[in-house]
């Protein structure tokens, strides 16, 4: 029986460890997806760069043509929202699983980071519409989401904010709070991705509504506002290592007495919290899965480099030099381990929703970017220079990655959490270790020792 | 609906991973193996260890009697030779797969060296068994392997050299030779575990019987050696790291002029090379899972040793100091993930064989034993002194787990292999590269850029 | 006592290791230093990157002005072409030893990459100015090593090509033929470091001249041309992650029937090899020694960010969570030790030239970046994303010091260096080995056992 | 000039940078120890080893004939407590600086954990001889110190307890209290090296005198105690992974009702914390230093492992094979900048005694163990089975070193001192900082940016 096409982009050990998870809608899919990326995806990549002009204002307006007409094509071939799963979704969800999307990132993920916008599945858009489709009214739904759901607009998430540590959602200092049947927005926000986009029409605000409620967990609301309402200036984009990843960007975004109808309050005053929560756990995972496509790219690239006979050294080739051939090892080994990681979290979503899975997600958050950065930065060492410049993809991808270990939650956030989880089983083991000491007790008695 | 017993001493998320892959029967297996364990065999550890005198003597001549009580138990609960699937060994085996037996054997590891005896599942008596179940002649399966499978014998397999670097099977100095109806073996070997336990009666013996065959792999022969041969002397017990695991051991013996019927050869002339391949795979497997069991308990152990209010320091529990929590999740994370690599690696022998996993079994090879002696090594660390004393088991267990990394081919050899078998993927991946290079030009052309 | 002003910004246990030899003109000179780069050069750092435009264009026209005057007062206070000792270069050198140029080193790579330009004592200029002060004749130094050691000009060493692997000399394919009273040059280099500078006036370019030669170190030969020589063409600045480096630059140049007279040929020809020889060893030390400096700002912004109060996340300073500290003590346990390296290696230098401390230097090359990369990358850590934006300097500092792992031989090569040099040792070694054991053996007869 | 002959030893760096910080004297005494050791000491290292019985009784009753030769021969040679410093201990000092000593403690580290008893040098009698000489009575030293400097009696150092994290002193549970003209003690320890040799006569023992003394630093006392005096239990060896050091071992001890005269108190009451403070810091950069001397040892026996022709596999020699001239490259860098980092240590406890040290001491302590063991472990790989045998001194050597990652304080105190050193260095980083903002903000004002 031949394997399925996934086989060939992935691993057989992998695919064999979740095949029998998958529907037969879900294995129809995954085939067409490939077939679809290798004809016709990955080979655009590289156009997709090249139709963002350098010039440092053109950049930031720019739609990008072949993005387009991938889309249409794509959205015809059923390939579309993938990620938004019917089971949590029924009314604009499609029937996969997070497992079945997990894998289907990334592959997505191989594609570098357009690829995504081909299927309508890029961070923040996807999160974004999860928040609309979970939580929006049917107004909110009607007028914002549909257009996202439909890939015609984009959109951004502002949380981050840039004078204080906003990884502890307490200090958010961002004021949202109600006057009349208003909305008044105050805030200073930075790393707002998606906020350069000459689509995105919103941004959905997180900030505190109630700032001496005891809870601190009830402070905060989320609220939608038009990208283009007055006192929203975009001040700059931020840089990442030195890129700017127009049009999207990453952006410095101050919120001067915006004012949105109270409509635009997302799910009700002070839930923002709930939101932000839920809005992060498949999240997380899909983006664990893209970089584990990326890693497998870079050892894919990397193999390539070092067998190839014009780089040669020494009357050697590269990859019968010093540690190349160990190098590789340990990346595959990486790759490998890293995935069943993540596929084995994106099926402790689906059987126990991201409140039951915290435990996998956390550590996949923390293990698999740092993993895959230093797969690409072995490959970037088998490149020598070209490995840092723009002919290589390689810099670019380094870079993109080294964020995730910031995002959402910086590592020790993360590994603060999964050790502390572990602490909580203590009282547990101390109650068999006491038991299994009165038993050790007895047997030695028995044996006279 | 509850989960599997297993799922208390492993994990859930692995344990969802592999669910629908076993029979009613590995479940229920499992199920009464945990409860075995529990409640007789980990508690019956210390007193097993302590029914080993000091003597330098007398405890080379010692058979456990606890081990001895639990055998009988466990055998009359069914718990007994898991380790020898049905599908390959029809008629010796029970019907459980790879994977299945991959659990299990995490689940013994937890136990201590000692714990896999009890359930006749112990190395080398293991890899022996398989061999002569499928190589064996009737009459030396009814003479050796009978013996073996009622847990009655013991066995060595005698592999290594003092002299050569015997990890390359062409170095091999041990002769094997006919004369008229004998064979005579004449060799020197060391490190050959189980050689010194009183209860072993053979060696199963790797030599060279035509050392100037053209074929580099048809030169060996095995060949089963009578302990109490006259010639087979056992030298010395060989230390690891200061500990001498009486009473197997792993011993020095020299094989001098031993002489045995020709009918003791195994499978035939010159098919020693087949004969340990065919015997490394799964075995691999076994201890890298009984190795992730180690690792468990050494992360479980830790947990109640850094909140035990006795080994409080300045004020605070020991798991408020430094790096504990860090350390504490970087172990669970690398715990989690190294059990799916090998549960993917068993998958895969049981899908297609043990030829048909190799790229799987050498990454788990290379990559569980040092995983687990670093989660091994933070747990001594939290033990301070104690940690590396009798008192616990901890020292034992990274000096046992060490020479995980050289046995069956130290880690070098594993990383090469899998290092070069990514090569191979080589002229595939230049192929797909260079058309997708076609199609990226034709993309170009026509976006006229 | 006091100690020297230099501990304020190093360490009192590197510089009590080195203190007896500095001369005092050395002692007295690095005061100076301390006080002018702490009062004026530091300070200046922000607004030399600033004073680059943004524009594509422009940004590749600019002389920074503030370097202009920083230039103007050092030179006025003597601290001028401090890398250039007088025991080699007695004509133009100042009279500083290596180990005290690699102290004032460090201090200049604390501010930048753009301090060391203040003093004249930036890559690749100079090299190049050793290459011609050692091996230019009369006419080639008055013409274009005058005017670079009055810092009125800069030059680029174009040695890197585009399609082979030329960090093995044998490859270059750059062709330096003679056609009459000329020299003719035809080659296609990149990373060519400083040939985006508008000051830039000339070329050091490496090239086969006789590709025939027997012997591989014979066939190369380095030639003087003119930047504005017809034929000479950068291509496009290569990037450096997403950094430019504007407005040196690490360009891609292509030399198309260049024309030079012959008198531009240095040294000789067949003696390029030669030439990059001597070029590389104190550069190198230079290099590791500034990118300390980089590492201890690094971890000096660090401390800072993890004690600022505004930072607090749940009520606790960032040093307060997870492994800050030990994060920090790792940090500077590296620092420290990688000086002390660098420095034993640079008064190797001093005491047995370049030739004789090749094993240091090498050590230094692969070490030093690496550590630093850690160091920087912890403390980009605990900035969160702005750790990764143009708002601080780490992210760019690391991508500068992630290209000293590929300039002047990639690690492995100098890994492979250290290795063999290590095993040629081994005769020796045997040789102390095989008499230890005849004592050996002796003492045991003699002790009867 | 010929350099000195600890550079065949050592290294021509490390010499090069403290030769001019030795005296006549010291050299001298370096180049006869270094004479010394190669005709006499190392050879004798196997002979000591085995003049050890392996009996379990008899081996804690040895007194091993072949150091006790080597001893006489090193007094007269005048090789003889030269970890004694005559500037801090007059009286019977040697005119050794710490620096000086610390070379020669290398030297000794190469010879094997037996080597420092041949020159009086060996833990824990030097800690013990200084507490004696710096703060002892006349009575004390005229009774216990003279023999200990003669080497005719060893001692112990009590410190440890069994049932308390006694690494915070003020865990202590041990009391001593006076009674009359006696001092009485009850204490439970282990872990007190030197406990089991047939030579110790005493045991410096730590305990509270005052536990309820506001000051947590002045409930502390040391006395003296016979080790034959009634009440004093050595219960058991403990082990070291499998070793137990015999006959000095590490064992478990029990004081019960032990009384002493009054006199046998040091110092005075309550002064134990001083005491132990101030024979921590030369002991730990004696630690290091024998420590490198190990690795050394490791890294030599690694190159003649793998150019060892009898050891080649699938044709090639084990160093052309892999990583491991990569390996050898690393250790050999690890070696050096650790080096470096305890002289320069051993220099600043010279300056400015080991108060003015801590810095530098702390991070000798938690890294160069760390290290060493990275080397052995690489060593141990080379060599297979055999690497971690009893044939081989690595995986000994090995034990022992891992010891120091726990002993004197865990790794996790030395960071964590270190790390909050640093901290404190942020006020005066901040002034700075401030400071150089304003200075930023008045260029940027006077270029009008």
């Amino acid at each position: 029986m031949p394997s399925h096409p996934v086989v060939a982009l992935t691993s057989e050990s992998s695919w064999a460890m979740i095949e029998d998870k998958f529907s037969d809608y879900g294995k129809e899919t995954l085939a067409k997806l490939v077939a679809f990326l290798e004809a016709e995806v990955y080979p655009a990549s590289k156009l997709a760069h090249a139709q963002i002009p350098k010039d440092p204002e053109q950049r930031w307006k720019t739609v990008v043509p072949i993005i387009e007409e991938l889309k249409v094509k794509a959205r015809k071939l059923g390939l579309w929202n993938l990620f938004l799963s019917k089971t949590h979704y029924p009314k604009h969800g499609v029937p996969l699983s997070n497992l079945e999307y997990a894998v289907m990132a990334e592959l997505m993920g191989r594609g570098g980071p357009m690829a995504s916008q081909v299927f309508n599945c890029s961070a923040p858009d996807t999160g974004n519409m999860e928040v609309l489709a979970r939580y929006g009214s049917p107004e909110q739904q009607e007028k914002w989401l549909v257009p996202l759901l439909n890939g015609e607009t984009r959109s951004a998430f502002s949380m981050t904010e840039r004078f204080v540590a906003s990884s502890d959602a307490t200090n958010i200092q961002t004021s949202i709070r109600q006057e009349g049947n208003d909305i008044v927005i105050n805030g200073h926000k930075w790393y707002i991705s998606g906020a350069g986009d000459p689509r995105t029409v919103l941004h959905l605000v997180m900030g505190k509504s109630d700032p001496k409620n005891k809870s601190a967990y009830n402070q905060q609301s989320v609220v939608i506002v038009p990208s283009n309402a007055p006192g929203v200036t975009v001040v700059r984009p931020m840089g990442v290592f030195g890129y700017d990843d127009a049009p999207e960007g990453h952006c410095e975004v101050i919120y001067d007495n915006v004012r949105v109808p109270l409509s635009n309050l997302v799910l009700g005053w002070g839930r923002g919290f709930e939101i932000i929560q839920g809005r992060l756990g498949p999240g997380r995972i899909h983006h664990c899965m893209r970089t584990i496509g990326s890693a497998s790219v870079a050892l894919d690239t990397m193999l390539q480099r070092v067998t190839d006979p014009s780089r040669k050294t020494f009357g050697k080739y590269l990859y019968q030099h010093g540690t190349v051939v160990a190098d590789i090892a340990k990346s595959r080994a990486e790759i490998e381990s890293a995935r069943l990681l993540v596929l084995s979290a994106a099926l402790m979503i689906d059987n126990h929703k991201a409140k039951g899975a915290l435990k996998e997600i956390g550590i996949a958050k923390f293990v698999v970017p740092s993993m895959a950065l230093g797969v690409i930065d072995r490959a970037i060492q088998s490149f020598g220079a070209e490995g840092v410049s723009q002919d290589q993809e390689l810099a670019e991808m380094w870079a993109g990655i080294r964020t995730l270990r910031l995002a959402d939650g910086p590592d020790a956030v993360h590994i603060q959490q999964i050790g502390q989880r572990e602490l909580k089983r203590v009282p547990e083991l101390v109650k068999k270790t006491t038991e299994r000491k009165i038993k050790e007790k007895a047997l030695f008695q028995a044996a006279k020792l």
